[in-house]
């Protein structure tokens, strides 16, 4: 049987821990909405993300060229983010799965809640 | 300015972690190419998972109500494992992030190495 995520794939999976990961996913799907945006723009809006966690966030996708960081020498400096024409490719796959889990919330609840009744909550 | 991630989609955020997840991708991804497929076969289509993370993958995915499990009174019992219809209409977005990931991995490495240069390799 083929190994279609063999370890030649084992890069394509490392790139999936950042695509996949869900702050990584807002903040590509507000810069998709928003274009160029600033730190604390982009803070107020993807609520719930810590500053130090958007720092992250935005330092991996930076150095995985899919966001690029410009910074303004005004006083103080203006720091601005916006997509990479990579970052842009992205785009309809990012809001596909924002649309996907808006849409299909209340299946996935209702499952989640039949399991619940019928094995008892996962600890 | 708006909040389009804001509380009233934390619960799209919670899913997020599910879609998200590297190893759901992949069993979704499997799932979808394979059909209907035993633990033993999905460990060894999903290169490098181990027994207890497709458990507690497959586990997640059942509860969520993208995975269906299905018991076969033999002996020794057989259990295999299908998307449910509403884990089938993940099925673009999932080989997309697939794609995506093995067609652009060239320019994220480069990006990377690129970065890694200009501001050392992040720990």
């Amino acid at each position: 049987m083929p190994q279609e995520h063999g370890s030649n794939q084992c890069h394509a999976r490392e790139m999936l821990d950042r695509v996949g990961d869900k702050w990584s996913v807002y903040v590509i799907h507000v810069l998709v909405n928003a274009g160029t945006v600033r730190f604390n723009e982009l803070r107020s809006r993807v609520d719930g993300i810590s500053q130090r966690m958007l720092t992250v966030t935005l330092r991996g996708l930076e150095r995985d060229g899919l966001v690029v960081r410009t910074v303004f020498p005004e006083v103080p400096p203006r720091v601005e983010y916006a997509l990479t024409p990579l970052g842009s490719t992205l785009d309809q796959l990012v809001c596909g799965l924002v649309t996907w889990s808006g849409a299909h919330l209340p299946e996935v609840d209702a499952a989640r809640a039949a399991y619940d009744v019928r094995y008892g909550r996962p600890t």
